[in-house]
């Protein structure tokens, strides 16, 4: 049995009695920290550290363990890491780390560190918004969403969305801010996506693309809120800024 | 060059002048069909298709072709698929598939296909919603998010949903409304997330969950708003969901 499975066999099926009173046990002692994977092993997640692009681990938001459901356990059992072995390294980069279970168990994870982070950021130009349509060959279509990308190793998020903004649509924020920081697939993936809102542009070097990969459309919001409305808005991203950019006020509420 | 250089290299810096001709000779053509890859070659994306679990690749949402910022070329140039290889099969599954980009040009892209689709489903319990909060492994904490996972071969979307919310709240839904389709991670993934809401459960059969992996989390509206506003919600599926039952009137909208 490795770990994957056990995602796949919830309930508890995949444990053994025994199993589940070393559990029981693990949950009496208090949380031990989580040894760092040495920086040799996984350079990524080191430089992502180091650079401060992904958000402090940090206890779950008190509320949630107030759960009137359940009661939350007094510590939360974490995995072990003990070790990664690459498997697959192209664009795309698998590991499989061998952990530990809450149970004691040792076993095996396959873990996306693809990239050290994304960025997107959602512009603001007068009363309009400046987005980006792009050709996504996984899913063989144009899709509306937001100019942006992987961070590369040495940048900070601030500087990778300025550089994606340009490299995109051709223009320059005059301000970046921080609207939000989600992790794109928590349940594989280790990177975090960091979001920004710029409330405006000014134009950078002439774009010259002829593969046409990236257009820039700028549109009012109320036409992005009655695609949205209608579903046919599919990236994540530019669903997620809409709702964040709503939530700090930066534009009105989606559905009012 | 490979298509993901071309990714990272926008602006056209990767393309020669003559491929820009070419490409402009394309644009000048009708827009041919794209051939579908034979089932033998890709059996999820076939066996998806069959099941029309994927949404229909339709044309661009007009309003976004009427850019004010650049018209839209007549035809909007795709990649045309040539073949697969299979490089990573895991529980993560990496396909490297040759392509031949609207420059005429042969090259390869990886292509993320781990799962046929992902479902989730936002849960409203009386006044208060049944979300699940759970450990997530890559990024090493527990996170509020909502009950779904990956569909399997046969199912179709609300199945899947059923079966992840029993599996992983112990309950049934009464009512499953289709919410959103959204792309998980269209630069990478082939597959689409399902988003579903449920007005109401009743008792499922009795969890035991030994592993702890997920925790049933009741908690009201406002306060999961409270959450997202101060950037503690990290899952897109609960931050997507949220916003689509206010795009659809369901919830109030976040941010009012």
């Amino acid at each position: 049995m490795n770990a994957d499975s056990v995602v796949r066999s919830r309930g508890g099926r995949a444990l053994s009695a025994a199993e589940g009173r070393a559990l029981a046990e693990q949950l009496m002692q208090s949380r031990r920290p989580r040894p760092e994977a040495p920086a040799a092993v996984r350079p990524e997640a080191a430089a992502a550290a180091a650079s401060d692009h992904i958000p402090p681990r940090t206890e779950a938001p008190e509320p949630v363990r107030r759960s009137r459901v359940r009661p939350a356990p007094s510590a939360d059992p974490r995995w072990r890491w003990i070790s990664t072995r690459e498997t697959h390294r192209g664009r795309v980069r698998i590991d499989v780390d061998e952990v530990q279970l809450p149970t004691g168990e040792r076993t095996t994870f396959e873990v996306d560190r693809s990239v050290p982070f994304t960025v997107a950021t959602l512009v603001q130009q007068g009363s309009d918004l400046l987005l980006a349509r792009q050709y996504r060959y996984p899913v063989d279509r144009w899709i509306l969403d937001l100019p942006g990308g992987g961070g590369e190793f040495g940048e900070v998020p601030e500087q990778a969305a300025r550089r994606e903004l340009e490299e995109e649509l051709g223009v320059i924020a005059t301000t970046l801010i921080p609207l939000h920081t989600y992790f794109a697939n928590p349940g594989r993936s280790v990177w975090a996506t960091h979001l920004f809102f710029a409330p405006g542009v000014r134009e950078g070097r002439a774009l010259v693309d002829p593969s046409e990969r990236v257009q820039p459309v700028r549109m009012p919001l109320a036409e992005l809120d009655r695609l949205l409305v209608e579903g046919e808005v599919t990236d994540p991203a530019l669903l997620i800024a809409r709702t964040m950019a709503a939530a700090k006020g930066l534009l009105p509420p989606v559905g009012a």
